[in-house]
């Protein structure tokens, strides 16, 4: 795959106006309802009309293994990423929970996972390139190939929802490891010291953090001649980040809100603006994770979460679990009353 | 009204380890949903079971105007107050549209407002006690009966959709000039500098912002002799923020879980906190308003609102919007599968 075939443009700012005259004429004090406003303002501009619709919100939650799990750099052992999307298949993980509560449909995504599933089924979809990365202490987590496959993964499943109607979509993953990878991909593509990119991930101790910045700091020094986002990615990514990767760009591609849930995703972001500058403009940051290198991320992308709740399981509950606030900020712009229609006085002279 | 019937429980914390157990059992590292499982714990706990159910969510959102509006605290005319109360009528406004996207049951009522509706309807009660609170420049606000019956109407309303199978209900209102009755309590019953406790409300320039602070200051200065909860409500307070009041105090009595909206009804939560403390056990702050005395009235009561969004308006938009993440909540602690159940490993040894 050639990655220069996108040219994601920013979306036209003329209507910006135009939508911000209509949120000032709804019943309300102008800008009292804060970020809600920003959010409508958004999804306006997306699709382009004052009068946005959401339509068929899905999360696109990716699965892979890491090899590089095996130098002890995750509190849990590699077969939970087998057995997590198992639990996602019977609908008993948090991902299933909030998207049922909050109305999206959750399509799990096998493209790396170590462990053979049975059929694919609504919620579930075969597209595995390999059974887990290649452990990156030693070469690169994925070959040229491997990453192409896995952008791909991505940006098929994004072009099947989005062939449902689909026009709003986010993104989780699921995989024992991943952390590591976010946290190298955050380093090398924002300059940041490596030791503020990684955190406790699952539930690591202290020394477990020593640990794992040791094993991050020889994995960064064997790639240290990668430096294109590509590059970076093939060697130190995974198969699920990857593949979000891909979904991303074609999602900003084919004009359609994305949701980006915790540290995991916003790094895969980070490959995917850094490819794109456009596609922060499609992004809605569901949350700000308890990962430690999450919100210097966020700050160095220059947005603004929209839920600090503590958050650290990915998976893409960020995204199920702020889907209602940005609902709400559409329903805003489509269904309020402005002063004229509800025979509201303004405000006096200030 | 006597208040001192009310003598509301602490819910018994004995259950605390039983769901917390049952917490870290859930397929996820323990702690990893944040401030999500802290909420079901707390659901759980008013409720008194490890399986606690939300049913037939309510946003009571109480309406009357201000005699202090005369003195130009607000950037809104009186008239407002009708005017928005005949929009949530109609549906038109924020908070139809928020309990309509979110599945809250919306019903107003008519305690103060200056103006005359025609009928009751599914969505709007007349519980009129005066068409304004007198201008407590001049004198107190409510008179004894006044307040009771304020109270009572809060409670009735409660004890109404109790009764109809609800056990969660937000609070919001609507009335031009309460922002001033807000800052007065909160200064009052807390000791906070009153211009600490007052902000621009729904939109003052700095101007307008020094006279509401000098008038506040001469109404605090006529009801300095006003100290006992009660005897503040009366004197500064207005007819919904009593209404709020009785009504959480019942909703506490009943044991059900209660939405804290904005600024203004942080400041009815207060006077009632004032008069029962166990309240608190009860609540769920929903948010954290851009009025700049919230931050601090939420700090003065240990307190940590879920969403911080810059919102503004009351209405009771933030429980509304906020209530999502509490189904979340309850829904996780109902529906997760447990690690046993899903047949996932746990944390490798630490």
């Amino acid at each position: 795959m050639n990655v220069n075939p996108y040219t994601i443009p920013a979306p036209d700012r003329a209507l910006e106006a135009v939508v911000q005259r209509h949120l000032d004429q709804k019943t309300k004090p102008p800008g009292s309802l804060g970020r809600l406003e920003e959010l409508a303002l958004r999804v306006a501009l997306i699709q382009q009309t004052e009068r946005p619709e959401l339509r068929n919100p899905h999360l696109l939650l990716f699965a892979g293994d890491h090899g590089l799990a095996a130098e002890g750099v995750s509190a849990y052992p590699s077969a939970v990423t087998y057995q997590m999307v198992q639990n996602f298949i019977r609908g008993g993980a948090a991902a299933n929970v909030f998207c049922r509560q909050n109305d999206l449909t959750l399509l799990v995504c096998d493209v790396g996972v170590i462990g053979t599933f049975a059929e694919n089924t609504e919620t579930f979809v075969k597209f595995k390139i390999r059974p887990g990365t290649r452990n990156m202490r030693f070469e690169p987590a994925m070959t040229r190939d491997e990453c192409e496959a896995a952008l791909d993964a991505g940006r098929t499943l994004v072009n099947g929802v989005a062939y449902r109607g689909c026009n709003v979509v986010g993104f989780g993953e699921m995989g024992i490891g991943n952390t590591s990878s976010a946290s190298l991909l955050m380093h090398r593509l924002t300059g940041i010291a490596l030791e503020d990119c990684v955190g406790r991930g699952t539930g690591l101790t202290d020394a477990q953090v020593a640990h794992k910045l040791s094993v991050l700091e020889e994995v960064s020094q064997r790639h240290a001649d990668c430096t294109t986002p590509m590059a970076v990615l093939e060697a130190m990514g995974g198969y699920e980040l990857a593949a979000i990767v891909g979904g991303i760009l074609q999602a900003a591609e084919n004009g359609m809100v994305i949701l980006i849930d915790g540290f995991i995703t916003s790094a895969a972001l980070l490959v995917a603006w850094s490819l794109e500058p456009a596609v922060l403009d499609y992004c809605i940051f569901t949350h700000c994770s308890a990962e430690q290198g999450h919100h210097r991320l966020l700050a160095h992308l220059g947005v603004q979460p929209l839920l600090d709740l503590g958050l650290r399981l990915g998976e893409g509950t960020g995204c199920a679990l702020a889907y209602p606030l940005l609902a709400s900020a559409v329903a805003m712009l489509r269904e309020m009353a402005t002063f004229a229609e509800a025979g509201v006085s303004g405000k006096a002279q200030d």
